[in-house]
């Protein structure tokens, strides 16, 4: 087999995976549309912030467990997570609905309207001594206290596949689409994008954007090894504060090659693009949905052209669930 | 012919006004779409905050410019209007597409983003000695002056047709929807939304929501008269600030009584609304559209069956520009 048929059949099996994932979790999330708007005629938002707990998170979340509810061999006796919030809201109504306990690990620091949604999801919620830093050391030893499964928020091929299903979607009801666009942390989102594009088409490219504080996945993509942060970075964009990619993420981008670039945005264009986003596209998205627009507005994105001509960009917005202060504060300086 | 065929002739008039509409418009404004969100699983939200311009007036303002500018006889030299600000930004806009020019009245105290944005779109703006009391007076002296003609922002049937055009995408997408709710300024919207509803099925009910502080629609549809506010109200849903409905509105509403009902809120529960609409829909919209969710959540809607059991509730949120210095304190005051 050579190398170019090898990744056909990679990809071929991915999309089985991402197809199965749509189906499966299809009566419990939304089928987001895919906005017009009056910031640029070429842009196609997705809003994931109109899914279930505010965030694209359900769909990778409900992947997992109902796949692992299906049959007797797998059904978990709990699920356990560490998340910085919204995989966390996810994985507790995925749980829920499954009818399976979870317990999730939460950062200390993390937003605490976050940390109050997840608990009223009925999952139990352990914050202390959880770090950015300790948190994967802190998730094994739960899980030998408990015995439950880890459904770990990015680094987990269900997970990936499930996140993948709204790039499907983009292509479904565009296949026009030249350029992909969605926020890096784990690289979940972005690589579920990466496999469900280029199974679509080879050429429609996808490139991940981050906080220039936390450009682990840019240094990564260059280095060709997994590069850690010294500790979890300061960034209003408080759903990409991991430290680095996962494995499975790391064979996606770098290995297989299906990430075209990621690129990096200041706070500054974080904040900018965040206040566009409410004043003139109407969405109120939380500063990490931002990260694509930040990226499109400074002019970081390639050129999306598609057979004879420009290509529309589709930006994912993650999710919805902003700090009010912090969104106040954006609001209203000038 | 009885009064039940009349009726029927008459809403078969309406209805092939809206759909002409529907379709003179559709290169310009947008179709929204119909969402659910984790409100309340009855609740499908019409977005029109994500029309160009950020509000619904597009639709009626499209209509009534481009039906203008369809034969020689009727194309207007000028178009003129008052409106508080969203009338305004879409009627600028569709007069530059149109290649006409534009004349816009706003009162002096209307909100200054709204005013900014008018003149953005190419329009004169006059604010100077217009207020919400004198505004119809001033209207009729530059019309004099000017010769051009006027596109009243709810009084004017092509409007009225306009504004439906929402209504009938909602059945359209939903057939089974058994309520549709607007805010209710002048009753274009409510009006508009009226005609379509009961041309589809008279069993659809249609309400309107105002600020209690803004109850002249509500005395009308009790008294069958117009009633006239003293002065224009202080309310924060800017959007319905009129001191009275129209003359097509009061035939639509009170002669034809095609409106089930008119409701009103409290400025509390404006207020709480717009900031549920922000955190729990992600909808960045002004608080004149929250007026219908105010109203379901103080329990003032009248219930909906259609057939065998309950039906949906369609929410009309009429738009997306937002004071940020009111939205900020709506969101950070608990």
């Amino acid at each position: 087999m050579t190398t170019a048929e090898a990744l056909d059949t990679y990809l071929a099996a991915h999309a089985a995976e991402i197809a199965q994932a749509a189906e499966r979790i299809a009566p419990h999330v939304r089928r987001t549309p895919l906005l017009e708007t009056d910031l640029a005629s070429e842009l196609l938002l997705k809003p994931e912030c109109f899914q279930p707990t505010g965030s694209f998170k359900v769909r990778g979340a409900f992947n997992a467990v109902l796949k692992l509810a299906e049959n007797a061999a797998t059904l978990p006796k709990g699920v356990l997570t560490v998340s910085s919030g919204n995989h966390a809201q996810a994985l507790a109504l995925a749980a829920r609905t499954a009818g399976i306990p979870a317990t999730i690990l939460i950062p200390q620091d993390a937003n605490p309207a976050k940390i109050a949604a997840t608990r009223a999801l009925g999952a139990h919620v352990i914050t202390e001594n959880v770090t950015f830093a300790n948190r994967e050391e802190r998730l094994r030893e739960v899980q030998r206290e408990t015995g439950y499964t880890v459904v770990h928020p990015y680094d987990n091929w269900d997970i990936i596949h499930g996140q993948g299903t709204a790039a499907r979607e983009i292509l479904e009801d565009r296949p026009d689409v030249g350029l992909i666009v969605t926020p890096t942390g784990g690289g979940g989102l972005l690589c579920g994008s990466a496999l469900a594009a280029k199974s679509h088409d080879r050429t429609v490219k996808v490139v991940g954007v981050e906080p220039e504080r936390a450009a682990d996945a840019a240094a990564t993509l260059r280095t060709r090894e997994i590069q850690r942060l010294p500790d979890s970075p300061d960034t209003m964009a408080d759903g990409v504060r991991t430290i680095a990619i996962g494995q499975a993420n790391f064979e996606v981008m770098v290995t297989r090659g299906l990430v075209d670039d990621v690129v990096t945005v200041t706070e500054d264009e974080i904040g900018g693009a965040t206040a566009l986003l409410w004043t003139r596209a109407k969405l109120a998205i939380e500063p990490t949905a931002a990260l694509p627009l930040a990226a499109y507005l400074a002019g970081k994105l390639p050129e999306t052209r598609r057979g004879d001509g420009h290509a529309p960009i589709s930006l994912v917005l993650s999710g919805g669930n902003f700090n009010p202060t912090l969104i106040s504060r954006l609001l209203t300086t000038p």
